[in-house]
């Protein structure tokens, strides 16, 4: 499985993914779920995969490509909406082309997106986008999104992530939803990559990859559990 | 849904279940998911039920026809295996009289049972029964076990729960547990059913029911979103 979120708010856009890729308990590997687009000052584009590993490689070379015949592609787009478009016609196909008749045996291909970004004359977007080619977008109402194993890293978003959220606070919690996801889910796994968009910067330099020996990570890792275990010591617990 | 969690720890066990039942989001009621049977000092049972209403409510009036008729029943067993046994076999039964052959347009009939207690002569035990009759106990290392919308409360169970945990710190664990699984999932809901068992004591009145409007419930509610707010603005937030 794999854990991804991503979160459009006032001061920017926040995106997370772990690593972890797995075909079976017995077939665990490391493959890296975050991809950037970028040209100048115009373009800067995020993409987060869940889902069948063989789809969201195809996809990211695919754009790649497209990009370097210079045919339509990613940076050519004038709306992130219409990249959203672009992506999920490309899924469509790429699972399409695998999926034949003989349904017996058939593996999953399927794959969702998190796409997001900013483009010249817009304000940053996000969108998630579905394996049949349609996608939905953020909102101040609902300003973040996941794909994958989402359940686990819910409630601390629900807790604190609204759309006037500041950039820090909201990457300090997505961080703990991601580090939640992998101590309770065996298919999500460190490395964590993470990266922090500001809004009109179109720099998509600020990313970091934390693995199980990164001190800060470790830091915060005991942060967090020392922290939430004195908060529950001092929790007005009812009579019962 | 359902969510229902149980621990088994050194000073005793703890039960916790929402009240939401659904038949599809249009069709949502609240009945009761824990149960309680007792004799005098002997025997101390409690069962928390998850999936299909129809067969969990034959189940506990089943269970009770039986102990109201004196045949071999839930409190005339000398250990918490063999009612583990019991309810396996009349869960498994009862699953099976309306699992007709024409499955096209069955509805699913499963459902899981959590079931801890005392029987004098044992220490307090914890077990997941099957519908298939079969059954796992909660042990040292894992002294909790969970039913229905398990992820979204596990991951602080998972931070705070360990089998010498004080029987208050893990309540107040299992309250945030069940609080992260209501705020998060719209098929959990209050009110919230609580059970304290205390080890030895054969004394299963420490219940208690939380509805939305309950004070203590929404003391505890502002207190664990404003506490983990603040622990969130002190995070040892990493450079990226």
């Amino acid at each position: 499985m794999t854990y991804c979120v991503a979160m459009c708010l006032e001061q920017g856009l926040l995106f997370g993914a772990d690593t972890r890729t797995n075909a079976g308990v017995d077939h665990i590997s490391t493959f890296r779920k975050l991809y950037t687009f970028q040209q100048a000052k115009s373009h800067a584009i995020v993409l987060l995969c869940s889902g069948n590993l063989a789809t969201s490689q195809s996809l990211i070379e695919l754009l790649r490509r497209d990009l370097s015949e210079q045919k339509e592609h990613i940076l050519s787009q004038q709306s992130l909406f219409d990249v959203a478009r672009l992506i999920g016609q490309k899924l469509y196909s790429i699972i399409q082309e695998v999926s034949h008749d003989d349904k017996t045996s058939a593996p999953n291909f399927s794959g969702n997106i998190l796409l997001g970004g900013q483009i010249k004359g817009e304000s940053p977007r996000l969108f998630q986008v579905y394996p049949q080619g349609n996608f939905i977008e953020a909102t101040r109402e609902t300003p973040y999104l996941q794909i994958g194993e989402h359940k686990y890293g819910k409630p601390i978003l629900d807790r604190v992530v609204r759309f006037a959220t500041p950039l820090t606070l909201a990457l300090n919690s997505m961080i703990v939803s991601l580090d939640s996801t992998i101590k309770s889910n065996l298919s999500v796994g460190l490395p964590m990559d993470i990266l922090v968009y500001e809004k009109d910067s179109f720099d998509l330099t600020r990313q970091r990859r934390f693995t199980e020996y990164d001190e800060d990570y470790l830091k915060m890792r005991q942060y967090w559990n020392s922290g939430v275990n004195q908060l529950l010591e001092q929790f007005p617990t009812p009579k019962v």
